[in-house]
């Protein structure tokens, strides 16, 4: 006999397509769901089928939006950009309450390892809203080598057009110790050094 | 505004009701059903659905059931019983494809500390069952404080009945070495020695 019983043993199969969940965490996420009370369970079958049907990307940043446009385009100021990989990096920022700028999601970063180039990620859409007014583009890709590239690449795409191009500050994270600092972020620390 | 649109802000709600899943991981997860095909994320709300309304409690074992009776308890040699706290731990035995005999699932284990009396577990329904031709009862409840415990005040509750009552071996893991065996495992391990 299987060991799971079939309803149980497909939630699990379902569970393990989520980031990072085998089957022994897919087990106990199955159990729980089992063990929910019948409007529990509902509850969490409708906010998938809701999250899914609801949410799609905005046509001007490709950041999660509930409508045509999210908030975030409809209501900022315009002339700051700042460009990140994915949706969640939007939140990264927006959680600081700092940012006053528009966003711009490349759903990606360039990576020639795994076929994807700088077509396949949003780069000409950036670029036509660029050829408007905006003043400053922030690039905010990841400090790895494939985030890196993505930003130097597009820089290079964006200073001819006349905007100031700016990049997120590299070096030793506050509160940390240099004795515990690998040494590429040590030594990209030293290199960027500033006046005090 | 909030960090997160409403849809997925209420996904990501319902995934930290799943056991150890935080925020930053319940994100990831809602991420990942917005990135589905609709068929994808339908197959998963329905297997959630499927699971909370299909599975049961055999009533004779107290495991998972699609039927009033468990596969288990349909087929096997019922002269052997062996006692779990959880339906996670029938699969654990399950898997070693060696018992061949029935399980009781006691949904629980004796902790007064958490107010949980021998009452509350399915004890009773244990000297119901075992009142008929049972010839062993294995205790296969976790070898800690309350696993302990439970094992001995339910072989407490046997033996009158004149049944054979066993525990399941506590020692040295297999493949691991004494150096990084823990004090109170070494010691059991010491007590309990077998001739050779």
């Amino acid at each position: 006999m299987e060991v799971f019983i079939e309803p149980i043993g497909r939630l699990i199969n379902e569970f393990t397509k989520l980031p990072g969940v085998g089957r022994k965490t897919a087990q106990r996420y199955a159990y729980k769901i089992v063990n929910m009370s019948e409007r529990e369970a509902r509850e969490f079958a409708d906010a998938i089928m809701n999250a899914k049907q609801k949410v799609r990307f905005c046509k001007i940043c490709g950041n999660f939006s509930e409508g045509e446009v999210c908030e975030i385009c409809a209501t900022r100021e315009p002339s700051t950009i700042c460009v990140v990989k994915e949706p969640k990096d939007v939140v990264s920022i927006e959680k600081l309450h700092e940012y006053k700028g528009m966003y711009h999601v490349l759903h990606g970063v360039i990576d020639p390892m795994n076929g994807v180039t700088p077509n396949d990620i949003r780069i000409k859409e950036l670029l036509e809203r660029v050829n408007g007014g905006v003043k400053e583009v922030i690039m905010a890709t990841n400090p790895d080598v494939e985030g890196e590239a993505t930003a130097m690449y597009i820089a290079k795409l964006l200073k001819p057009l006349g905007v100031r191009v700016t990049r997120l500050s590299r070096g030793i994270p506050i509160g940390s110790e240099l004795e515990y600092t690998d040494e590429v972020t040590l030594s990209r620390a030293l290199i960027e050094r500033k006046e005090i």
